[in-house]
């Protein structure tokens, strides 16, 4: 972190208090995004059986680790868009605290419907289980763009020196997670590979735009 | 975080080794936080049952939303006020450090009656349990005001440059807390539902009165 | 944190280099402090048993909250000397990595004794259990010594800013812990309240010599 | 963190923003490796057997320990690598992110095999948990090298003040890594000891190169 060059006086004051307390929510929500994506291996258990069926038994547990593979990637990318969110963002209040709260609120279930489609996916259950995941990411994606709603409408929270354009392309960019997630929760209802396919899809896309809308630097 | 202009010499490096040292005491106390809010997710165990079955076991076990649900925004409550609070704070010496440690003893305790709720609340123990519930959360009060009293007591560890006012205001608002906490573990005893109802009453609550406390400022 | 005043040129780059270093050691450090306490309850599980028995169930798990409670208040006080340490030590380089990593490695096994003496604490394995735990302890004051020791030989890594009398201060003190913990383990083959108490004690005796050696700061 | 001296106006803001992005993939970076590191003792757990055999089943779970001390320092090494290469590294970009998200997707997963070696290291099955472990230590070298040649490449995402020679060692030296552990995964299927007491080798020999690549600073 490095030092801008604030007008003197008590206006100083008021902006080192509000940097301190934007890194702090940073560091917060690092700290949960860092630790769900984490715990999600605590769901891929040893599988047990009789001794030699090891090697069978861990290819017969792949859908834990497609679901492994979805939850990891998807709050990665929630991750970076968060990262990409708070470089514009300048100051906080508490009503933002709260709202980035339930967006962290949503982020922390994540491995509960990840567990929910490793146990259930090759069984009966498998439109609950997968109706339950694109559920959490549905919500997900509401609380995303809340947060940034809320951050960006009449620019209340955003850093002055930020262009405009890159406000309004963001807010665009974010408008079809909702939709996208939406229709992995129907999905579920209808046929589960195409729910749980479209998610994992969703996360490779929102990778692959979100690289496109913040380019590698000219060396 | 941004460069003060503290006066030159001696008391400049003293000063800089006191800034480093808020740093990291917030630094651990937000990992503290973020992981035990993060945590909470393991006591949501995939429900075990016949085939078929998965619906309605998922809502069956709807304490364990209720309690995940309520030891969150608690959890997170806090990490804001402990967060306003530090804003005021500029100074620590190794008795502060243990109080706040005494504080986020409690706040790890919190997944334990989290999960004593979910698996007793439609049980003959629940009154046990929501007393166990209310109890930890009366504590973590104690250990807040403790904390803060230490802190603002003479002005201790409170940074210079903070209106008195606001440092009065903040030990009035955490006046509530262990009151209205210990009518939740009073109530456990009466009225289980009235007890947890009161717990997650008083979350949203505590979330409110920070945000009228610490308003959006002007753009 | 804040900028110190380094020398121009080449030097200061170095110096910036090495300053972001040491906040990197610091924060992984943190890190690891911080997800070992508070993993810590994981250990407190709830009680199983027929209906009706909870409060009785949760009274006769008392071990577990006693050895749960000389584990965090042991992290709590590495914690707090790891700081006080690092705010002496300007520099880092990978053979002090590896030491600091020595002894994140024993603090990250502290949950394994603690579980392990809240499950054999009233049973015929208590010495076993009891001495694990003394000899974890131990080696994470052997672990804690050789840090120090690595960083202030020839004042290696200090800040030069530091009084040396300050370094030779903590050299001392730090050597009471090897020779404590292993007493502790010793007891443990002879009486195991008389181990798990000292312990605690230790724990405590820590604490209180640490704040007479770092004293509140006059207002 | 200390204030780099930029050239005035709009890529002063540039710089501040990209300092603050470095600042924050760190950070994540750190909480994943910290949270990888000290998840690994959940694997430890209490074993399970009559009253009185406490002390034998805790040596007969010696393949748990060897398991979790190799995967401690594996990991303790490349947080280590991780560290030198973010000293070299002043920007990032999307592409980067990710490149460093599946790095950190393979540090995550070293619970399971390391679990899975500590249940299958004696029995029929040794040959796929240690094919499994191995696979996953080829795959972070993959990973690490992927993320290194990336921001290496054409000095890309390069502090423009680091010495090339400087860049050039580490390519060196990280090329030896993915042979070394590719060698380890095809041991597994010959002779289980050699490929595990390689992986420990690797760990201590990547940890002593690390420390003749960056000796201590003479004082």
């Amino acid at each position: 972190m490095a030092t801008p060059r604030w007008p003197a006086g008590e206006s100083e004051q008021t902006a080192l208090a509000q940097e301190k307390e934007t890194g702090r929510v940073e560091a917060f929500s690092d700290g949960v995004f860092a630790i769900a994506i984490t715990l999600l291996i605590l769901e891929l258990k040893v599988p047990k059986g009789p001794p030699g069926t090891l090697l069978a038994n861990l290819v017969a547990q792949w859908p834990t680790y497609l679901s492994y593979l979805t939850s990891f990637v998807t709050i990665l990318v929630m991750w970076v868009n968060h990262h990409q969110m708070f470089n514009l963002i300048r100051r906080t209040n508490v009503a933002f605290l709260f709202l980035n709260g339930l967006l962290l609120l949503f982020i922390t279930v994540v491995p509960f419907p990840t567990a929910l489609v490793s146990d259930h996916l090759l069984g009966p259950d498998s439109k609950t289980a997968a109706a339950v995941f694109g559920g959490t990411y549905f919500g997900i994606a509401i609380a995303f763009n809340a947060v940034w709603r809320y951050a960006s409408g009449g620019l209340r929270l955003i850093d002055p020196r930020v262009d405009v354009r890159s406000v309004e392309a963001i807010t665009r960019a974010y408008r079809v997670g909702p939709a996208a997630y939406f229709t992995t929760f129907i999905l579920a209802f209808v046929w589960v590979p195409a729910s749980l396919g479209l998610n994992l899809a969703l996360a490779v896309f929102f990778a692959v735009t979100a690289s496109i809308r913040n380019p590698t630097p000219l060396p």
